[in-house]
């Protein structure tokens, strides 16, 4: 997505570790506008699906989603990232490593908002490794519901995670992948 | 607001220590076309305020004010929870108490994101003993912005975060406020 990538170069810094930070539009200021031109794009991708539920999880995934879950006029249910390794018995719930905070969550959703029937749509913010998404369909399998798809805004494409979960059958969606990048560049993929 | 107190009425649980459970709506699965319908309202009563940000804090305040800001076509920042003491020095920084995790956080906004020229309207899903809410008011503060008021889903009116704020010459709006809940039954007072 020409918009995204455009901000992207305009907008994003790159830091030591392969770190992309674009807090000034995606995930700390967000550009509102930006993003509801995104949340088009993911329905136009995934229209066809018969969509009925939006999944994403905690903080950054919020917003984008919640534009996504308005245009497909149905719920959004956001994970919940518990700190604590007791899991009541009334939750889907599956261990998720933080490479950004170098620990273990459990990643938790209410049984009562995951459902056998739902076709899940879900979204995120960034796919690096693929951890937090493998995660989210790991979920959507413990409810038995189907997996749409899952639409991303920023897929590192020099990390593994959407390679596996394509290998695996998934249609992702990722409106800007970086192949490369450093100091001073940053390619993207074309798609 | 009819719509959101029928709603609490129909899918709210009253749990011990005055916990009002909104689960299945507004913080963890989220009814968009209702927060739609609120965002409307925070923008008829903020519309002549020359509103050019929205301020809000992790996690389940970001769905709403995501809303809230597509209405007034500018730019949110989430403020986030820092679990750490250390403050880097180029954020806003504010340690807020949580009753809910019954621990202190510092609520941090990066710099870059909050200028004196900014006229803020704040946006939370909850005011109770309003400790969040301060915080974010004092955040605005700190950057020398200015508040234009706070728009709040769910008001606890036995609480006096929403009395302190008001007293304090502050515009808050909240869209249900519960005078009193029990068990069985739960009364808002009339706006």
């Amino acid at each position: 997505m020409k918009l995204l990538e455009d901000k992207i170069l305009e907008c994003g810094k790159v830091l030591p570790g392969h770190v992309l930070k674009v807090d000034g539009f995606l995930n700390h200021q967000i550009d509102v506008k930006l993003l509801k031109a995104m949340a088009e794009e993911f329905y136009s991708e995934f229209s066809n699906a018969d969509v009925n539920k939006i999944l994403t999880i905690e903080a950054s995934g919020i917003a984008i989603a919640t534009l996504v879950a308005d245009k497909f006029n149905c719920p959004l249910v956001f994970a919940k990232k518990n700190k604590t390794s007791n899991v009541a018995d009334d939750v889907y719930a599956v261990p998720v490593h933080s490479y950004t905070h170098n620990r273990d969550f459990n990643v938790i959703v209410s049984k009562k908002y995951l459902n056998k029937e739902d076709v899940v749509l879900i979204i995120d913010d960034f796919l690096a490794n693929g951890c937090a998404l493998k995660g989210l369909v790991d979920l959507v399998n413990q409810a038995g519901a189907s997996v749409a798809g899952c639409g991303i805004a920023i897929e590192k494409g020099f990390q593994d995670g959407g390679k596996t979960l394509r290998d695996s059958g998934y249609k992702i969606c990722s409106l800007a992948i970086v192949e490369n990048m450093t100091d001073h560049s940053l390619t993207f993929r074309k798609q």
